[in-house]
């Protein structure tokens, strides 16, 4: 997907609507993804996210020696591949890129590649770790990032076109988004 | 709405697809709503929630002197009611139920009122707090949780009655979830 470097000021507006994450992880040598369905904008500017992570995950070593990570925006199309990244370790050797059938790019700032078929990456940078017992509450600071032009821009997300972000519901089952109301107020 | 208590191991999951919130608070003599569209949960078992919140809502003040609130789980009905909460505050004197047409009902274990329209209940009791500058980021534990069974039951949200989650997308925009997919494992 061709994709363009958007303003920081607007990257918590990626987050916003609470879509399923493949978080991608690497040191320069090796890298793993994995899926992440607990994750939520912190800060506008500068711009911090949350994020929900098992400590037993073998990506997690690699975001605690290299603080970085990033959040790849996933949509109905990377389904299976959001299923099959949460439920394969990367332990065992697997290149869960190749296996699921998606492409690495560079990041921009961090060593992580990013997720091609994403619908939009963001780099981030640990800032602080809050512990939660087996697993851990992640807040970084996005450092970079970029989305697909024709899908969000503006610092909003727009349907038009054609888009369907997807939220997870449990297990399998996600519920899809594709299309906006307005409020109005009164 | 009528509503049923939902067994607490599957409270992450009214959460799960980032819908947004009314926030309620209240200390037995007054209480106010907000809207909070950052959240996510942080545990399944005890069941964790975080919340961003600014420390300038009146409603803060509130959840700092009592440790407690509600998550009121939105769909797309009271979209304008999300908007009205999110943009008028309680400082003001402004009863925010009779403004926007909501009604209070009481809680099992906290003393702030739940929303009666709302899908879900989430009664929370603040466990640590993350301070971000202006804003701070709750880390409640939920006590009690109650849902309409005919869209959440089972621990699962459905769709085949008729539901429309709302999600933020900025602004006075948001997107709406009204069906799922089943994703498949290769």
């Amino acid at each position: 997907m061709r994709r363009r470097g958007i303003e920081l000021k607007n990257a918590y507006r990626l987050l916003g609507p609470g879509s399923v994450l493949l978080v991608s992880v690497g040191d320069g040598e090796r890298d793993n993804l994995f899926t992440v369905a607990w994750n939520m904008p912190l800060a506008k500017d500068p711009p911090l996210i949350g994020l929900e992570s098992s400590k037993k995950h073998f990506s997690y070593d690699f975001i605690e020696r290299t603080g970085e990570f990033a959040l790849n925006v996933t949509d109905s199309s990377l389904v299976d591949a959001v299923l099959g990244c949460g439920s394969v370790s990367g332990r065992d050797g697997v290149d869960k890129f190749e296996r699921f059938g998606l492409t690495r790019t560079p990041a921009s700032v961090i060593r992580a590649p990013l997720v091609e078929e994403a619908l939009a990456s963001l780099e981030c940078q640990v800032d602080q770790v809050v512990d939660l017992g087996s697993s851990a509450l992640l807040i970084a600071r996005v450092v970079a990032a970029e989305a697909d032009p024709e899908r969000f821009r503006d610092g909003e997300w727009h349907f038009a076109g054609g888009l369907e972000l997807i939220h997870h519901l449990g297990a399998d089952r996600f519920c899809v988004s594709d299309r906006a109301i307005t409020g109005r107020k009164r």
